[in-house]
């Protein structure tokens, strides 16, 4: 059966967006629609057109008998700034305030389009580095680390402070929080991460970065190399502040309990693009 | 600026897997692409119809003033027959057994592929009911959860067994795992879940089902209502089963230490299609 442009287009799109990151031969969309390669490579362009002016991402071609297209996620710079500014307005939204300074935060982290777009963004950032696994520290990093291990097409790998038997031996280790100063262990099952791994390592908030710190000594226990640190939101006025290079999304500057009023502005993501 | 039909189709069929279950209105993509109505009823005739023969899912067309159109998941019972063939044989590989006849199942849980598929999965026996919300416990459950929901594109709730300050208040119950006939606790965050919500309950691993059970029980005090339970795998030899309405993709049948054999099943997944 021979297919229509229109049909391959409808059927290429879904299969890229679905494959992100993964060299698809040119033969392989060849033979399933039973198409000259030169009609591939037509169809191929359009979609690449498309992608970019949409701000969908990227199609890289990679020519030759072990080439093919890759599509690539890259936001666009004005997604990119809307969302962000987005987030700073739902998140100074007062009624998040809970007692003691702390905001409630799982209406965001389970919203499904939010975290699309949060994953959408921590990849794009991370696109040109070669990342083989996401890490996250339970529970709310997770969602983050699931939303942007879809579009990097990688692995995620969870990190526990209580440890499971059903992870099998973990290699565990003490780390001090920044903030409250507590030493705290934190572990992450052996066969959960080969040795060498180049890891991005997300979460939801840091403060002064002990528990991501944390992770860093971890990944040096696996011989595994950090490719990267991304949360979505970071504390402002961290003393002391354990780990420098990463990339935010939004920036609390201020949480006033007795005004009820929070304070956010965008994070350093635009800075490191 | 005018948009030729090959650009439309490429990112009409991005727009759509981007937000399942939402109704758009022909005027958005209209006004989106300067088009007539009639030019988008006809893309959207080709988008339909490539969906359906490559398994996608289906556009629902909904005419009128307050009309549009809909994707909805509904993946091909070839699809899902050989994604859960390839689960059983994965998942009946040796190398998984854990001491005291436990599976390591992080390396499933933790690929973005896998959970895409089981995500699609499960959304599309559910595609026809109306479902609010998708609700799940910490931790293993939650990257099911995730791929489910944002293919029906509703929020996640989490339930945990401990506390956190940064959930606001709780409201807790005390179940008893059907396993260990243990006590326990489990708590939802009180403003995770608006009253009247139509939940559906996944997890990776059932066995008696105490735990999914606690789930309901948790969720008649937010006068919340069961709309469906799902699970990766279901323990064959549970006794005393508390949980009898549920869909299942993989059966685990039993698991011989000695002789370090797993024997797994397809679940009831085409049972309840």
């Amino acid at each position: 059966m021979k297919f229509r442009r229109s049909e391959r287009l409808v059927d290429m799109t879904h299969y890229l967006l679905d494959h992100p990151f993964q060299l698809v031969p040119l033969t392989f969309f060849a033979d399933r629609y039973g198409s000259a390669k030169s009609s591939i490579s037509e169809d191929l362009t359009i979609i690449k057109e498309t992608f970019e002016h949409r701000g969908i991402g990227r199609l890289i071609t990679v020519p030759g008998a072990a080439g093919g297209v890759k599509y690539i996620v890259k936001s666009h710079p004005d997604e990119a700034h809307a969302f962000i500014n987005e987030m700073c307005e739902t998140i100074a939204n007062p009624d998040r305030l809970l007692p003691g300074g702390y905001l409630f935060m799982m209406d965001i982290l389970g919203d499904p389009q939010v975290l699309k777009k949060v994953g959408r963004l921590i990849a794009s950032a991370y696109s040109e580095k070669s990342i083989d696994v996401v890490m996250t520290v339970a529970t709310k990093g997770i969602p983050i680390a699931y939303a942007a291990a879809s579009f990097l097409n990688v692995p995620v790998v969870i990190v526990r402070s209580d440890s499971k038997v059903t992870e099998g031996s973990t290699v565990s280790i003490n780390y001090v929080s920044g903030s409250s100063k507590r030493i705290q262990t934190m572990g992450l099952s052996k066969r959960s991460l080969a040795q060498g791994s180049r890891v991005l390592i997300v979460d939801d908030f840091m403060k002064a970065g002990g528990t991501i710190n944390g992770m860093v000594s971890l990944l040096e226990e696996f011989n595994a190399a950090v490719a990267g640190i991304s949360v979505l939101v970071e504390s402002e006025n961290a003393e002391g502040r354990l780990v420098n290079d990463y990339v935010s999304l939004v920036r609390l500057s201020d949480v006033d309990v007795k005004e009820k009023k929070i304070t956010v502005k965008p994070g350093n993501y635009f800075d490191r693009l």
